[in-house]
């Protein structure tokens, strides 16, 4: 079996595995289970589409990350993890949704296999994919473990991105722009809002400049008219129709690691409220980018954009963006800080965020946002869209 | 606010209701609260890409059921889901993502609230999406609730389709035809897996014949050369290499029914091994499909394959199929009845399968799968894709 091509050096996979064990050497964790595909991904480069089945990333103070999942995706983990054929463990088919056995009762066994047995293991309890039942089955597997909540353990891990991270999430800001770029050609009253995600798919796939486009973590997300009061409806065959807003939140993706970005179009021409509403979300977020240096905290950025849009009137009652970088499916936010208040995380050179300045009110929504990368001085913008809404003639 | 445009009449969606609530009765569950997106929006019609947060449907004996999620996804709600303003509850956003407090407090709060703070209640342990968090905070909130595992209540309920649902099924089998029509058209050595996968979006989405393509709960997936080892990864730039083979497993989606297929191309001249075992797979679903039929059990039908392609020389390791229907991601397997062995299940007019007589081995693999429906005769096929290795000479 030839060596998978990797994306990152084994080195910076190296350096993740320290950062990871420190942390859990700081919160008393002997043992980490991960089963969120991303944080599988960033510490051994595993990467397909198996997060249907239980599966996990072991990660032990000795020795290297550990794979564990179901049979026939251990193949998978040959092709694309670091680790030797030693590090690929997996359960047989027939554990596979039965109601006799789960896998995870395999996985408890292992455990107990590598002199786990009474150690404090840390599992993340709240990361997509970890049911009930697979902490149930783990737990009764290995019934003189200690479990700890390790749900942000390397997320947290994942905040401050790499060069060649930053590399990637710069790719996928020129794919995100490329999208934008041919929803302007197309968008015209009349035009069905599936043929226009059909060409989007396309853009985003193909890529631009050498960076291929991956899947984003999240579907294309439209609001058309009365559909704009909610932020996370997909598509129809249903028209663009002329005299209203369609909003789309749309990622570039190259290698899973996203740059997501929000315009909202206006064909005709735009209601006072409207014009009024981008006048106060672009205010807002010049506000909140001042504030997005190294030293602010999230709640210094999302403070700077609520007061803002309060003098025009306008609430928000969600946070006001959050930290990206690599995803999976179901979402592409990397669960650590968000700009909110109450979060007190200070800002470093080399994190990422989606600046998610939304707005969704009972019949209309609006969603014009950046995703910035924190540097030394002022925040870069990953994607070069121009940042307003955009008015289509009709 | 306007009524939604709903996929099903309200009629069968109380027929859906109906069918759930005698089933909690058998299982002696009072209340059940499904955590399933796909469940969530066979019972209700919501439709959202909101299963990154905290949500459920709560199925009541009395009263249509509840909707219940993040707050900005309650307008969501209220376009797609057929009950009423009363019927949509919601958490507010401090509490998505947050160290202090969980949605699923909010949740058990309301159950208290509703009278049913000692009741047993449904959950669905080991489906997507329901955390072990989740089931801790929410059995925190209500300590005399009795909780019972629910997790197929819902998905066996699903199994057998009705004549709307397989009307969306027989458009979604029209739309992977036509994605695999137009791989055959571009397939060439040297094309790039981007850009083929682009233009198999572009088809996907746009539809055939008055169905629009909705979303894959699962991207295309591909196994090229040394990749086929393995069944679930996805793309790269890589280009498209003469003299090997290539699988795609599409899906076409219509409303969210899904019309899975495989299929497995080889650039030049097949080499013995790939022949032969077209020539086990084809006979092993001959013999299984001869089985397909009311009255056959799962087993009977796996079982016909297995003894084919074993006289071949060739194991399985894996099921050999499994329910479909409607789906979210991650996949689109409903989670009830597989072709395997132990599975009694009886096939019965309605239900529809994805026959996946996929083959993975060391450093190869095939995949020449069919998605049927079970008829009163013999099974028909939703596709109409020549079931055979494609030969594209080059």
């Amino acid at each position: 079996m030839t060596m998978p091509e990797l994306r990152f050096e084994v080195s910076e996979y190296e350096t993740r595995l320290t950062g990871t064990r420190q942390a859990m050497q700081k919160t008393g964790i002997d043992v980490l289970i991960a089963t969120d595909p991303a944080n599988m991904a960033w510490l051994t480069g595993y990467d397909g589409w198996s997060f249907t089945q239980h599966q996990c990333v072991i990660v032990r103070m000795d020795g290297p990350p550990i794979w564990f999942g179901r049979e026939m995706d251990a193949n998978g983990a040959r092709r694309t993890a670091y680790m030797d054929d030693s590090c690929i463990r997996s359960f047989a088919d027939y554990y596979v949704q039965s109601d006799q056995c789960h896998p995870m009762t395999v996985l408890g066994q292992m455990v107990a296999d590598e002199g786990w047995g009474s150690a404090t293991i840390g599992v993340e309890k709240d990361s997509y994919y970890f049911t009930h039942a697979a902490f149930e089955a783990l737990a009764a597997a290995v019934p003189n473990v200690t479990f700890k909540d390790a749900t942000r353990l390397v997320k947290w891990q994942r905040i401050i991105k790499s060069p060649r991270e930053i590399e990637y999430m710069r790719g996928a800001g020129k794919i995100v722009t490329a999208m934008y770029k041919r929803v302007a050609e197309i968008l015209r009253p009349g035009a069905k809002q599936s043929d226009i995600v059909a060409e989007i798919y396309q853009t985003a796939i193909r890529g631009v400049d050498g960076f291929w486009g991956d899947y984003p973590s999240a579907v294309p997300l439209i609001g058309a008219g009365l559909d704009a009061s909610a932020p996370h409806l997909t598509w129809s065959d249903r028209p663009i129709r002329a005299n209203e807003s369609i909003f789309f939140e749309l990622a570039g993706v190259h290698k899973r690691y996203h740059c997501p970005l929000s315009r909202t179009f206006y064909l005709g021409k735009p209601s006072q409220k409207f014009l009024d509403a981008e006048k106060a979300i672009l205010e807002g977020m010049e506000a909140a980018l001042e504030k997005a240096v190294p030293g602010s905290t999230c709640e210094d950025v999302a403070g700077a954009y609520y007061r803002v849009i309060e003098r025009y009137g306008l609430i928000k009652p969600s946070r006001t963006g959050y930290s990206i970088g690599m995803g999976y499916p179901p979402a592409w936010g990397e669960h650590s800080a968000s700009f909110r208040m109450g979060d007190h995380t200070e800002l470093t050179s080399g994190m990422a965020f989606h600046f998610m300045s939304g707005l969704w009110y009972d019949d209309w929504g609006i969603e014009i946002t950046e995703s910035i990368l924190i540097t030394r001085g002022r925040p870069e913008c990953l994607a070069l869209y121009p940042r307003k809404l955009i008015i289509i003639e009709c």
